[in-house]
């Protein structure tokens, strides 16, 4: 198809998309509280904005990246580097055919999902709004409202975590999730279980324990839980399988997923029963179908997870969220849950039984607003075919 | 113990050893060939050399990269970047009590395995120095040669293939190692084993296969092959160990093996027979030496791959050769295999027999050539405590 | 005086400021033709604003560089690195008794008085507002309206020019400045001089003459010009004086006056009989004070240059030639004269007899759109006395 | 001419030179003692280094820059992006004529001079070793030996000063140099007057004093100096004329002569009555040379003065001081005057007569060693016509 063009296979023709310019704005924007890093505190939301442009339409993505190395190789700056030297000028001047054609463009690099993900939505919302089709329709979401659940970082205290998942419930979120690590784990949850015993209830490790930790997972797998999300390595497959056939609790995998094949392969070895999917982690939206379908097929629940987008990757969140396979409530939040503004108008807002309208205009369905660029923009890069990044070559004689 | 001292573990004191500075080198040797990837040819071999200096002394490392992520995420520019930002200042100033306290310093991070690699291996050199030895010996290394293999890469015809060969065994290599992809495989493959009988063969996909291409795996399974390396997803091992269930030939894995974590699960699910180690895929010598150790447990044979290195390099991978577990000829190169130059001197040469002497001088027994160091240097940063990275916060208001 | 304290000189004491952050950013705005210098079309408008935060105040301040060095040496992004290494560096965190302090501040310094101009301007309209008076007040300004002339660049044919002196005139414009170069000079100024014959006529060479151009200087001498601006070399006072001695209409000297003792020099030489003033060529408002006094006690009338400023700029030139020696019709221009936008709220407008009004709100008396900003801007820099720019020692060993 | 063919002016042809390739070398070697300056202690050298290249040949030069604006506006890193983005993209891939088309080629744009002289003088030496015959003799040098003077820093004491002028003339100096500024000058110019009588003695201001000192520029006057150089305005010849008029001592220029159109107006003025020539500071040897050619027409004698240039550029120094002009001895040094090291090797010595022999090889009769430059290079970049440096156009949208 051409881009905005549902219908099937064609010969390449005038619907085709020739990439004009693609402009990559690094923002930055203070975070309400800082959240704390081994290097120190974090006190910006610090992303990539892409924006494509084509026949006098553009698209919008995001590269929710965070600033550093912590969550997965794909830090803010680095990734922007990989835009710019070899993505965007992969697709620059060239005829696509179809959103996916960006993946396929890309496919001879390895790593930067999240940079790779940053270019391909802002293609998808593109070619959503030639069609003057909505994201989530041009994807075939089914629903027109999601529900959320809530985040809720490692506390203090028990009391201070209990006060936040009252605060939380009280504004309408329909699940709770708890960030757990060693030593601030069993103790907690179990104080949350009891104090709100109906309340759906799941915990993020993150990576923190190893099999080693089986008893204390094994105490949680007590206590009732939705799933436990990515207790061990960030990039694996086989201990959460032994570790799954250990406890009734699912399972959920969210960093050992990059790819549709790396489900396939879950499925196969029993290593999770829950599937966390970002388009960020997965390289962009044609993956997280890919793997929505797969998921489907094998009877795997997912659920939209969250890189504290800022308004245009939670606008894409809404829209994957949408999607028939994604039974579970996600990682959603209002533009005003981590930073203290967001770069849309309007802001995303989340109504009070905990849910969230998917976006019925075009594309993403939200519009960047300048007045808020132009107070958080750090640094714009535009390119063009005549402007491609030039690589010297350099050497001695 | 103290960098250098071999003593058991001791309280820090006055063994430790405090960074001082940290010198980047981004170099770039002319290719005596331009290799071809998908955004062109490339001409330069381009690295960072690392030296890192305390109390009069210094340690060398490489963090050999390709210019582009085309084998993993680690392209040299955002690795730079990488070390810059981020793993030089968590180690500068600080007191290091052993050169696998760095891989513990940058273990909040993630991804970027070849920075922090030429990061290490400058500390264990450092440490081999000062200690007097080579690092070789420090390692516990066995072998005062090591023997090598030649890497062939794809061929334009099959007689050119057969006389590359041809020269390599003349040179004394002790095994070919061809390179194939779909298309270029059964054919050229069962030449050389037609032509060259009696020669340990092995071949190279590079991930350039998936599950559908059994039977052109199986066909090479009938060839006697010494193994089939990497075959599959460049971070599969779950449908590797379906392959290796099919196939007599051991699969040895390369690209699938990041952390020695990665062997063992490689081991419990089958998914290769044979290992092939890179102390920069792996992080650092410290991986290096867990892998080693449970490979040998594991009876799994090890063989050093390599990743063009320059000298410098190259040397770090002789020592490692000359560990007991690495049994099979590694992807060792002389100085002026793939480049013009090196900027070692004296350069890094082979026997007659296909074998390398390891270095038995301090540390990894070689020093750079600051002759040509002046030739191929691009790019020199230097940091020190009191001008570290500093990295500004920007934000709008 | 305290900055915004106009009581006369006191110990420093509670008024002082301290600098607290410096804010760089490069926009871009797109000119609506483009103009054309030797290394082909400029179509962009790229200037550096500054703003500069004390205590929950800020000021603003432009840079107006042209980007290539074609003026004078004062290029953007050489001018924006100067600014970035050494200049706000020198300010950050003092305090500062004055805005005559950031001069005082960076005397040290030789040249970039654009970038001079651009900090110690933002310091001029922080101590504005913080006093509550408007700039030109502050300055001593004493018009509230200020008469602005048109420049009119080279045209490609005489009719081309008589319609766009037309159009000028028409819009109001109480004077027109001609440039000329050689091969465009008699001929056209002739038949704007007959077609328009009571309009206060000038030209501008832009020093594109010598000496030995004097046969045509004197021909433009029998014109009845208002003044023959920058005839000869752009640092020369000593050939003008030789030029001003053959000629009666005045000399006015632009580019070869960079300090206001170069103007005493051009008195006592007999170099010029007229002044253009710009805040930025004088390395600020401090200079252009000084300049503007010594003018008055010499019979030197003066008026107002312009380098294309955008909003900011321009509106300090507006309170600039508000002061009582500013009496020729300034180079100002309406915010849509040379580009299709403007950085600022609302715009700055020309009334219908070539008026404009002088901002009489706080400060500079105008604000910057952030809408406006996000469209245009290309790279911020945000400086703190924590995050002052850090200047790597590099070297060998 | 072609260049290199030293034959009258002939059409383009086969002799004239297609530049190819020009390589910009920092290089950072460090100081022998720390010189002060207003933000701090400059502890390194750090200059550019250029070269050409042509037909399997190329020239050197080097642009003398000091790293922070503090004689000129010609800091090195500013002065390196000039190089980068305009003025070597102006010549790269062009016919040369003759090595002065490098300043024709360069005329639109002002300022930056040391950046024109670093890329011109590399044409220089590239015109002369293609003819195979000393820069000096394409100059028209008549000396193979030329004589130095000392300079001797501000000192913190008068006995130290001594100890200092002492050394120097055992080292073989012809003159002494002393650095004056207000508030020690008369006291220890006399000293040194008393203790070395017969010695030719002069004094250096570098712009630090103003009419207003006359006095003590008249106690100075007393005291047999052979030259007071630069003692006002570093822009200025006009007051420096009322000066030289109340002065038996002859007034030398420095920072006031930029062009040789300077000179011309500083005899018309009487500004001064010996001249100083650097390169650098006018912008290569096209207009040295003219300088040279007007100061002998006029009578001024003229002297090599020093940027602390390493041995590229005192090479160019010992060349320029060849020629019949320049009957002072200059400000040259041997390699080991300021620096721990230089670039070239060998090195430049100084006989114990306080002469340096001209170099009589081809070119500047000096080579970069690579070792060296090994060690020095901090940063190279490599320019050819397919890699020109590339400006980005960006502005919103």
């Amino acid at each position: 198809m051409g881009i905005g063009r549902r219908t099937a296979a064609e010969p390449r023709g005038d619907d085709d998309v020739r990439v004009e310019r693609v402009e990559l704005m690094l923002v930055s924007v203070p975070c309400k509280e800082p959240f704390h890093i081994s290097s120190g505190p974090v006190t910006e939301r610090e992303v990539v904005l892409v924006r494509v442009f084509s026949e006098g339409l553009y698209g919008l993505g995001e590269m929710p990246t965070f600033s550093e190395p912590i969550y997965s190789h794909d830090a803010t700056l680095p990734s922007l580097m990989a835009l710019e030297r070899w993505f965007v000028p992969a697709i620059l001047g060239r005829e696509l055919d179809s959103p996916v054609d960006v993946g396929a463009a890309l496919s001879g690099y390895r790593g930067f999902p999240f940079a790779k993900a940053g270019l391909e939505t802002a293609v998808w919302d593109l070619a959503a709004r030639r069609q003057g089709v909505s994201l989530a329709r041009l994807l075939g979401g089914e629903r027109d409202r999601v529900a959320a659940g809530v985040s809720i970082g490692l506390q203090e205290s028990i009391s201070g975590l209990l006060s936040r998942v009252e605060e939380a419930l009280a504004r309408g979120y329909q699940r709770v999730k708890l960030k757990i690590r060693p030593g601030f784990d069993v103790e907690p949850v179990t104080a949350v279980r009891q104090a709100f015993a109906g309340v759906p209830l799941m915990v993020d490790a993150n990576s923190a324990y190893t099999l080693g930790d089986l008893p204390v997972l094994r105490a949680l797998d007590e206590l009732g839980l939705t799933m436990i999300e990515q207790p061990l390595g960030y990039d694996d497959l086989v201990d959460h399988a032994r570790l799954q056939a250990c406890l009734r609790t699912p399972v959920c995998l969210d960093e050992s997923l990059h790819t549709p094949a790396d489900l396939r392969k879950a499925v196969a070895l029993g290593s999770c029963r829950i599937a966390n999917v970002k388009y960020a982690r997965m390289g962009g939206l044609g993956p997280s179908l890919e793997i929505h379908a797969l998921a489907r097929a094998s009877g795997i629940p997912v659920w939209c997870g969250s890189m504290l987008e800022l308004g245009v990757g939670q606008a894409v969140n809404l829209a994957l969220a949408s999607l028939p396979g994604f039974t579970l409530p996600g990682d959603l939040a209002p533009s005003d849950r981590y930073t203290v503004d967001d770069v849309i108008d309007p802001p995303i807002e989340m109504a009070s039984d905990g849910t969230f309208a998917v976006p019925d205009g075009p594309g993403i369905g939200v519009e960047l607003d300048p007045r808020r660029l132009g107070r958080y923009l750090v640094r714009r890069i535009v390119l063009t075919p005549q402007q491609r990044v030039l690589i010297p070559v350099v050497h001695g004689s």
